[in-house]
């Protein structure tokens, strides 16, 4: 660690009275007197041999009055003090909030899990207040026994609980185009990552039978939009979900609420939320969401459809514009996220100089299959140094490696908006600003 | 599947004009007397060979209307149909709300990890508001460097998640000493897992250095209670975090905010919450905490002190007395919870005859460390049959096996409120009614 730990050589003794807390309720005047004197935090105690009367220096109010009661929030809320963490939007983005998009704050995030109050939202018809007593799923076509669920009998099938990402394809999107979001929240936060719990697919279709040319099945959600996607029967039966279930709790709103698709892998919009109907087919459908949107085009002019994987991507969660370095000169971890819709992650490598060398990060465990991973590298970084190139390239469990944006541009060319998981780069300047750049790396 | 599944035979052909939408959207009134003659859910649409055109039975308000915008909550919260979900405490059994705990919703929760808004608390002296800001912790006593540490000193130090679970070593006493508590909510609902992101003991050691003959270590809190544990120091420099995250977000006020110390395994009440002071010694304190509440007195008269480890235990959350039979006869899944604070789970067997004859579940994937592990076993229930007597068995990779309620009464007597991982049983009566009660299983 740098000199910047030391807190300075300031001492004081506190008052080794062991009836010093009776004094202090007693004496609250004196006690906040002497708290306001200390609480700037460069008083350092002595080592004390293992005294236990001695009181850390400051000692402010909230550390003298009795606190808040138990279900004083039957259910929890985050600091007041945590405020600044919140989904935003990018009122240019979309003609208004209801076909939108808001986006996780990557930032402020830890681990891998995302909290199911930050994670960000997709709606196409906006999301709606469903009453579960009202939620059916219709499971239709070519089937033996054509079947309409109720929530109740979803949730008392067999379930399962499974760690997966999920993430929109046009995560990166804009970057592509040529804006240059002002932060991770932006460049990368149609990102998530939680602990789903449901049914899968593949007990349903055993309750309903399949249709021997049964190959491919049209997941409609029941909102006002029908989002409506074609997916391969196989993936459904694989790995695929029926959740009610998000990191312990039942789904929220925003997230489909009661019953939503998780397609472990596959892109964010064919996770279909409030779902109402998978009609069971033997072809695509081509509807609207797998023709106009959510195809790739090519430079040739012709576009790739049914791109379902989102592959091996990785970006730096601090250092970032959001998070710079100012006054943190010595040691810095390097922090940041890596996924990949084809299993795990195994391996990242970070680079400071724009991709002339690279470092292997740590891995946080557990590694998940189709889950973020967390990686983490220390970095020694000095004001006035630099300018620092960021980068982060993820390799995963099929040997595949996260494309710089020059190879990736040699393939699909600029005008593709989805599947962009090209290698980020982030400035850090002498200062220890951070700024979002593409560099050819 | 039991043939409760069946929807029923009833069958209903929806309109294949493709321009249905449209017509709903024109023709409100229509639609709504439609959609309200169809909800009722017993309709069942015929195997309609692929036909993309068909639409599912039931046409509610929601999915025929926009609904609400992104960014609506910055904040996400749950679906207010799920207001029940909520902590909740036994006004009986404390004074006030200051000193008290409220219980984790267990019946209501899937997978493993338990949303922040519902974590269990357990105050002695209330909850504070803490300015960030403002916190400090002060690291002294047999230390070669005493220092204090800032919130953004810890934050910019090496970090590590892990998935952990926390449980007061009360939970369950309730039990033990005769009540009868009405649902899991109150049996075990002092039980939480989360994941854990945070500064591990050791660097912040690295940084301070410890005297030859440091082996305890004191952990104060900052709250009014400043409720205050040794520990041995082995232990901290083993897999102890000073942690700022919770399930990827910052702590809530109520686990500590801003920072808690996390102890694997060991019971909650050493996790000290808004942790202001860790001072070194070569013994421990034995003060109130440790020598007053929190030992385990025994038939002889002698008490078990600093017995930190809550050991083999798990609960079936499924059914409970919140989650009855009552018309769900034929197929039901067992579900349940199990942990270890001495490592994972390595099984757990399910009996419905009070321990005559056990079956094995199935383990959720990834079974972790000193986390909450989730189980499954599929079981055949027919109304009028019975009475059953449910109980899980938890065995963990050390081979400790969970205790029957006598052969811990055995070793412990009856007067210990501490550490009952008895095994549990739930009477399920012959309508599907689920009972609370002890047998000498």
């Amino acid at each position: 660690m740098g000199s910047e730990m030391d807190m300075g050589s300031e001492m004081e003794r506190n008052d080794p009275n062991p009836s010093r807390r009776g004094v202090l309720r007693a004496g609250a005047k004196l006690a906040a007197a002497a708290a306001a004197a200390l609480s700037g935090g460069r008083a350092v105690a002595g080592g004390n041999g293992g005294n236990p009367e001695n009181l850390p220096p400051n000692l402010p109010e909230w550390g003298r009055t009795l606190g808040a009661g138990v279900i004083e929030e039957p259910y929890g809320t985050p600091s007041r003090h945590e405020a600044h963490v919140v989904r935003r939007y990018v009122p240019w983005l979309t003609a208004d909030r209801i076909g939108s998009v808001s986006f996780t704050p990557l930032a402020e995030l830890h681990g891998i899990i995302t909290p199911n109050g930050l994670c960000f939202e997709r709606h196409h018809g906006g999301y709606p207040d469903v009453d579960p007593n009202d939620w059916r799923l219709m499971v239709h076509g070519l089937v033996d026994r054509p079947k309409i669920f109720t929530l109740q009998d979803l949730m008392r099938m067999p379930t399962v609980s499974r760690i997966h990402f999920l993430e929109c394809p046009a995560n990166g999107g804009m970057e592509w185009r040529g804006a240059q979001m002002s932060g991770v929240q932006f460049t990368h936060g149609m990102l998530m990552c939680c602990e789903w719990t449901g049914v899968q697919l593949k007990h349903i279709f055993a309750e309903t039978g399949l249709k021997p040319n049964a190959s491919w099945v049209l997941a409609e959600g029941g909102d006002a939009s029908h989002l409506s996607r074609s997916l391969p029967i196989a993936k459904l039966l694989d790995d695929c979900i029926l959740a009610f279930g998000q990191n312990g709790e039942m789904l929220r709103p925003q997230q489909g609420y009661p019953v939503r698709l998780v397609v472990p892998g596959y892109e964010g919009n064919v996770w279909i939320k409030w779902i109402r109907r998978l009609e069971v087919g033997d072809r695509p459908w081509y509807h609207r969401a797998e023709t106009r949107t959510y195809t790739d085009l090519l430079p040739s002019g012709k576009a790739r459809q049914f791109t379902f994987i989102n592959e091996v991507n990785s970006v730096i969660t601090y250092p970032c514009p959001e998070k710079p370095l100012h006054g943190k000169a010595g040691f810095v971890e390097i922090k940041g996220l890596a996924w990949s819709g084809l299993g795990k992650i195994a391996r990242v490598d970070v680079s400071v100089d724009g991709g002339d060398t690279w470092r292997t990060a740590e891995l946080q465990e557990p590694v998940l299959s189709k889950a973020l991973t967390r990686f983490r590298i220390p970095w020694e970084w000095r004001e006035g140094t630099g300018p620092f190139y960021l980068q982060s390239r993820a390799i995963d469990e099929t040997g595949r490696v996260q494309p710089s944006v020059h190879a990736l541009r040699e393939v699909r060319g600029v005008e593709s908006i989805y599947h962009n998981n090209r290698i980020h780069t982030w400035l850090v300047e002498k200062d220890g600003t951070v700024v979002n750049v593409q560099i050819d790396g």
